[in-house]
């Protein structure tokens, strides 16, 4: 843990500061890689499996008998939880659905725009030390509701080369069309190009490791667009003194033991507060099973005393977290000022782990301060927004002199003499 | 020019390809241009405007003098023209303007979105052949609308060290908080690092040629981001037998003068219309100014003969042009079939060069098949929509079983833990 007591604002800029993660090394294996499953299809993604994930997989799709069969796996308790969440997450996602709304901004000139689903869209989920069924509620409820044609989502097999029951269940819940098990820069490479099973998609969403991220930034190139970049996962938690220290320890270790590089900033106004959440940061650690992440990302953690909440709020927006905890009494006065955060927890009983899986919000936020320019994943996500107009022979003539003046000092004649040829 | 007559489908599949733009050969000078600014700041940028702009320039920030001189050389008509043309953009951004809608998705559990503008943003205008004022419009207004603190404006220098006056007149009139002599990658790469006198922003906005284009696809790395991935600008025009040859010709010449790379698609159902244009466009081009670069782009149009409106449509969205005009009698049936394009111009009197100057809606649109997976900038372009939620502990109670069995079979058990000690 770093602790700071009172840093002067001259420090912040450095406070604020994400570690540099390394990744020139794999810009070669990316490129070989998306090569291989350009030109061989599916049998790269077959020898993909047996390289990198040790698993035998002589067909990449799965069937519907195996889904079939993870379906009875699944609990009847997890499987309530589970459409709960899904419930929760189309109601918020369904009430970002906009209407029509026709402007007349000129007399008859009317403007609108309409949302059309991006056609086809495919979900990566990362296999690893835990199944992200949530993942695959959080992007495939989102693209139902957009009308996205096709949902593929892609994920590693294990090493008997079967895929996580839970992910399977939620997929076939959240009417994901099809499912691969294929993972890393390889499943990316798969949904940029097509392959013999895996059709080619317009955008592809879902979070993974280093070289996901890498994969997903290549893809570009190809003209496949991607939720937005990616980082290691953040909290930052904003205490004053009426705060829990308990609650305030638990959410900051539930961002710690998703990976050794979660970032971690608590910051209060309030010294007992301060103290007893340090504390309660190191006896609840030990009970944890995941642990060795947690001690690895607490490492890089920062614990601030800070005079003010106003400072604490400024602080926050120069960081710009992922998710953002206000655990304070008045949060009501607050919410002005945040300018920069992905997604924010108002009080004590709003867990971050409520948004990440089941009050509705998405969890899909932006990290590495991309907060300052990104949105996280909503339905807009998944949508594009296209703009109609109409204009009558009488909004023409309104607006015709505006267009042919602007158009000639611009030095563009094609683009007057169309207004002209039509006022004749 | 390129003539398809009934072009069976095997075939579209070649007709809407784009023609490659190399792009290799630059990304060396791009990443030489970034190290210099990084470095030299300011003195970089004069030094730039003396190689690549041919100008002398002292001071590269617009000086109020110049400003209040710029605004005396514009004449009264043109100023009325792009005031009206302001307000219809205004009108139609604040109608992008969302409520906030707070939905209770289980009972005390509140999630909403808010919107934050981006704080400091870009503006890119090209010099070039053609001063595009009507492009600070389509940026500054938007980014005023949004509340954006910031709002800079990077455009390179005429001979003289002069920017044309109705570029200046636009940005001072739209709200543009400061204004820069600088082009090119050099000006991408200042709004990225932040020089002694432009600030550093958190997204560049605009157009450019292919230097400025591989800018903002560098500058991403450095956290900063970009409106949208840019082509060469395209107009795919569909007509029935009641469209206007002439009409449909001038449409497709203001796209042709914007640049000997323009891409022009014309479709119809009817011959005499499909020959009718031909001649038309034949006929019009030999009286514009820019009719070398219209020529040149024609060399590469497409003029196609189809059966079926429906079959045009699915065309069109094969390709996702930037702009689609359907000069077709009963357009509002075919509505609902434009699947991919960035904006729509509805029968015989919506000439493309109304949305490029004055009705309203956004020029910046996505080119290069990018309609596919991307919108054009809107006021969304110019904000983050931050999710908020709120548990009461009723809240949590309602909800907390499910957090925790989830939490629990995704084996994050400090994320349980969290809801567990709030419940205790």
């Amino acid at each position: 843990m770093k602790i700071y007591r009172y840093p002067t604002k001259d420090t912040w800029k450095n406070l604020v500061k994400r570690p540099v993660l390394e990744q020139k090394e794999i810009s070669g294996l990316i490129t070989e890689i998306f090569a291989e499953v350009e030109k061989k299809g599916d049998s790269a993604l077959i020898e993909f499996n047996k390289k990198f994930d040790k698993a035998e997989t002589q067909s990449i799709k799965v069937s519907e008998a195996e889904i079939l069969e993870a379906e009875k796996q699944i609990n009847k308790e997890l499987k309530q939880a589970i459409q709960q969440a899904k419930e929760n997450i189309s109601k918020f996602h369904a009430s970002q659905i906009q209407e029509i709304q026709k402007i007349e901004t000129t007399k008859g000139v009317v403007c609108w725009r309409e949302n059309r689903a991006v056609e086809s869209v495919g979900i990566y989920i990362p296999g690893g030390t835990a199944p992200l069924f949530s993942t695959v509620l959080m992007l495939a409820v989102p693209a139902n509701l957009a009308g996205c044609k096709e949902t593929v989502l892609c994920t590693p097999p294990d090493k008997n080369g079967n895929v996580n029951p839970a992910i399977l269940y939620a997929a076939k819940l959240c009417g994901v069309s099809e499912i691969f098990k294929t993972g890393g820069a390889q499943a990316v490479a798969a949904m940029t190009f097509g392959t013999e099973c895996i059709p080619a998609v317009n955008k592809i969403f879902g979070p993974g490791n280093q070289f996901v991220v890498a994969a997903k930034e290549y893809a570009q190139r190809y003209g496949v667009a991607i939720d937005m970049p990616a980082g290691p996962s953040e909290v930052l938690v904003i205490a004053d003194e009426q705060a829990v220290p308990e609650f305030c320890a638990a959410d900051l270790l539930s961002q710690a033991e998703h990976g050794s590089d979660s970032q971690v900033v608590f910051i209060t106004t309030d010294l007992k507060v301060f103290d007893k959440t340090i504390e309660s940061v190191e006896q609840q650690i030990k009970e944890l099973p995941r642990n060795e992440f947690a001690g690895q990302a607490l490492k890089n953690s920062s614990f601030i005393l800070i005079n003010t909440l106003k400072e604490a709020l400024e602080f926050s927006n120069l960081y710009a977290p992922e998710h953002l905890i206000l655990a304070i009494s008045n949060f009501e006065k607050y919410i002005p000022e945040v300018q920069n955060a992905g997604s924010v927890f108002l009080g004590n009983y709003s867990c971050e782990s409520a948004g990440d899986y089941a009050s509705g919000t998405n969890h899909t936020l932006p990290t590495n301060a991309y907060a300052k320019n990104y949105s996280g994943v909503s339905l807009d996500s998944f949508v594009k927004k296209i703009t109609f107009q109409q204009l009558s022979k009488e909004g023409l003539q309104n607006l015709g002199k505006t267009i042919e003046l602007m158009a000639e000092a611009e030095g563009l004649f094609a683009h007057k003499n169309a207004v002209s040829i039509r006022l004749k």
